[in-house]
């Protein structure tokens, strides 16, 4: 495959796949693509032992990371998880209660480094800075800022390690935020995606993100999951895909089985927009979690990072004692797409197979144009 | 071009235009796609009138038409105008009103055929059915049930004629009906469109449908007004475009030109899917007239037909009398790529040109592997 993506960072496939799980990521970068660890659950220290082993797994192979770096000012006061949590007004934590009694949910707190729980830090500043210098330790081809632009001084630094930048947009008007932080590359995520997503649909949003980003590279997130919109990504003027959803099902995935099995049934319609997960707009698989904050009389979600503060504890309990069938879980639309659970190298390439067959129809549509 | 849609109908190029404007249906034809007449907003006798004058402009070149098939059952009692106004609740007339006032909408009743406004005659069946009989008695190459599978026994009708029979669909669930109702192309309507739109976005929807249909040919509707998206919707398994807010903004128009240069303006971020204009969610741009029902104390859209026979008369006079820059109108995200008023065929070969640089943007990075 030709593409700026796949020559940028000396990929096979012009695919970068999102993953929180290690084991994902070490997976796909070994497969061809580009593995990228979302960091949202770890701590510094738990991230840093998540890098060294990816280092030692794909001796030199390129993958990525995210950072979350918030809007927060500079100068804005550090908030820790206590001063944090005692923001939350007391009618959330009854709410948060009653859902714990309806749904079950064991009452211990759970915490700490790699409980695997999303969300498990909040999304500071200071946090995100710690996060940097772990990042700057190892080999890492690509950080994406996967909400807003990334500080322009954290760009710089990394780039005087080699290292490459994305942005992630959902609106073209945002591009330019990103071009002036200096990011190499932009991810357009259509409203199709799972997880933090507008409401833009990535048919529209390429092309206009492609124009908007003029020289730089741009990626179509949102909506991608088989072949045939890889090449359509091409089509729409993207040099590949940013894909999460898919690798949510793989054997490789550390989801509990009966949410992988969930997610194998799911169909395309069984997704929503929500602000439960983390107080910003966030699709994900129709459950009760989500249904529970949508019904008559349920508090309207908390602004960030105040609602990841207050469900994290029952986020992490639903995901470790009852397999997550009940709690949040970050998925897009192409949910529908994904009816097996298999190795990540058997999807990736069968997705590749699937595209070359796309672009074929192209070719063929336009034969004796091309 | 080489699809199973030019073939069908004997196009030169692979695009279905809807417009509820004849002179942009005319020009469409004429220009190698097919103009798809919306006949919302006539009665049976305007209608026919139309197409003679389409017949007689395109002299044997094909065209199309959409017909509105209410989902009401066959023994359902007829509904006329002043029944369904009987049973709007007063509250909703006081609403209305107030929006007159707020508006400064002036406030005689606006009625009758060809009045120019859109939803002017309820959807009932008895109106579908004598539409029905209208088509019957024109060259139309097809027929596009706008809501809903078309009913059994009005495709074979139209099959009889010669005529083809198109259905459209946000959800692939939708498409067995369709398929059983014996219907010869399905249109895939992603949450992009204007006009009544569902949540699924076009890059997830047309792989799905196209599993869905089978050997029945699919078109992509919703988020298409730009060659890229053309060439896309090869990728994604179409056989070619179905698209409407392009037209809107062309010289062959009879949109207001006040609301013609505000669709101009219009950013892909400035619609809204909203139940204000039929009661169905419709995807619009974002006016006052759509805000004022998204409003502190306004009330719940009533459900079909109601909802239309309620807003009728206001969104005639906002449309004659203030040139609709306050009304609801329907229009795709696609908005934001309307950046001119052309005329019908420059729009046309543009896009056809565009599309065949995106189908190359596909050979090249397939290079080797197709």
């Amino acid at each position: 495959m030709n593409s700026e993506l796949t020559e940028m960072l000396g990929l096979e496939f012009p695919v970068c796949g999102f993953s929180h799980c290690r084991d994902v990521v070490i997976a796909l970068s070994k497969a061809g693509g580009l593995g990228v660890l979302g960091t949202a659950r770890y701590s510094p220290e738990q991230f840093d032992i998540e890098l060294s082993k990816i280092d030692e797994a794909l001796d030199g192979k390129p993958y990525g990371v995210t950072i979350i770096f918030p809007a927060a000012k500079p100068d804005a006061q550090p908030m820790d998880p206590e001063s944090l949590r005692s923001q939350v007004p007391e009618d959330y934590w009854d709410y948060i209660g009653s859902l714990k009694e309806r749904f079950g949910i064991p009452l211990q707190s759970v915490d700490g480094p790699g409980d695997g729980a999303v969300n498990a830090y909040p999304l500071t500043r200071d946090h995100a800075l710690a996060m940097l210098e772990v990042v700057k330790k190892h080999p890492v081809a690509l950080v994406s800022s996967a909400i807003g632009a990334p500080p322009t001084d954290a760009v710089e630094e990394l780039h005087a390690l080699g290292m490459k930048v994305s942005g992630q947009v959902g609106d073209p008007k945002h591009v330019q935020r990103h071009l002036d932080a200096g990011v190499d590359l932009i991810v357009a995520t259509g409203t199709e995606a799972g997880g933090h997503t507008g409401e833009i649909g990535s048919l529209v949003l390429t092309p206009q993100v492609v124009r908007a980003a003029g020289d730089i590279p741009v990626l179509t997130a949102g909506g991608v999951g088989t072949g045939a919109q890889v090449a359509a990504a091409f089509a729409l003027g993207a040099q590949g895909v940013w894909m999460g959803s898919a690798w949510l099902v793989t054997q490789e995935s550390d989801l509990p089985e009966p949410l992988k099995e969930l997610l194998v049934k799911a169909s395309v319609s069984d997704t929503r927009r929500s602000r439960s997960l983390s107080g910003r707009m966030a699709r994900q698989l129709r459950t009760p979690w989500v249904e529970a904050w949508e019904e008559e009389g349920a508090p309207e979600p908390l602004l960030p990072p105040l609602q990841g503060v207050l469900v994290k504890d029952a986020q992490s309990a639903m995901l470790r004692a009852q397999g997550g069938v009940n709690s949040g879980t970050p998925v897009g639309q192409i949910v529908g797409d994904l009816t097996a659970i298999r190795p990540v190298r058997d999807v990736l390439q069968e997705i590749m197979a699937d595209s070359v067959e796309a672009a074929e129809r192209v070719q063929n549509a336009y034969s004796g144009l091309i």
